[in-house]
């Protein structure tokens, strides 16, 4: 696990700039650009937020805000900045942990109860979430997120946003599957799945392996 | 909070590259270079290590070995990857927490705590340790810690492995206080405070603010 942070517009990042040009190889990446609604911008209210779980680290990013989040018991697992996001964060993993003191057996079962979590923090408001453990990718949907999952034989993709086409083949290997979940589509060659609010899923090693509906 | 880890050599760190050349300013900062003793060498066994206590990040860095630290009851603060210093940290932690399960109204008398513990981790070998909450920067020695505090007038110093000569005069300003605190002394040129064994320290903007010995 590793987080790279900075608080200043990606645009000027020279965090952002070293993630760009630095060739890092990863099972479960969560990257997250803030607009900031509730909090300062500064370090402490930066995405994504991690803490220390089943001796795991888990980490969480959110899109959207919420409301009514200051009464949320977030136990033993306090905020250290004065986001929404964070004390969501807080409050799910603390009760993930009431429910389960040890790493569950049935990992379903754990998944189902945390995807009841996120239903309930979908009720405070916009809620689009991507939490990881650095194996697992927990994804929940309340109006934004798109997901595509590329395997082989992998063709060309073509930014939305840039003029930029990348050859998949040229940077894979035949037995790779890769998954990026995203806000919107970045893509625009591609077919991407647009999740429905209230859905829940999570992927292991660019698979689903789990799925739900609201 | 933030943190800039690498498993690799730092000679060949990208990352060390970048925190060579990117202008952090920051009030209490904690670096670490690896001799991998204990554990092997990869991301979950990378110093310094980070959990979250009274709604702060807290930061921690070990120099030396331990043993027989598999009987320490770390609670609730799991380890994620296999040190002695991660576990040491955690047991730490975990004492704090059980005294003080809320920020503490008198500072002094959790450094005292705190001191208490780090001389039962000294029982187990070598525990020279850096800690921080972002504000106060803790410091215990076994064998192996120097500081020094630099402040107006500022000279020059001269490093000892390299060429390099600082004129600390061209980088403050007139009010900065600044302590280094290493395992060995860093400079060649300038008189630094051998700690003794058990001597603990805490550092709040440069400032001693608590110190006591065995």
């Amino acid at each position: 696990f590793r987080t790279f942070k900075d608080p200043n517009p990606s645009c000027q990042s020279r965090i952002a700039e070293l993630v760009q040009e630095y060739p890092i190889k990863s099972c479960a990446v969560i990257s997250h650009i803030r607009q900031a609604n509730r909090g300062g911008v500064n370090l402490e209210n930066t995405h994504p937020f991690t803490r220390e779980l089943w001796g795991r680290y888990w980490t969480f990013a959110h899109n959207g805000q919420l409301t009514g989040y200051d009464a949320l018991d977030t136990g033993r697992f306090q905020a250290v900045g004065d986001t929404d996001s964070e004390i969501a964060f807080c409050w799910l993993l603390n009760q993930v942990e009431a429910k389960y003191p040890k790493p569950p057996q049935d990992m379903a079962e754990a998944f189902a109860f945390i995807h009841q979590c996120c239903e309930r923090l979908r009720q405070l408001g916009v809620y689009n979430m991507l939490l990881s453990d650095g194996e697992y990718v927990l994804t929940f949907c309340t109006n934004n997120l798109h997901s595509i999952t590329r395997r082989a034989p992998f063709g060309c993709a073509s930014l939305i946003d840039e003029d930029v086409t990348i050859d998949f083949q040229q940077e894979t290997t035949p037995n790779d599957v890769v998954t990026v979940i995203a806000t919107q589509p970045l893509t625009n060659n591609e077919q991407w799945h647009k999740m429905q609010p209230g859905e829940f899923n999570v992927f292991y090693f660019g698979e689903v392996v789990y799925q739900a509906q609201a």
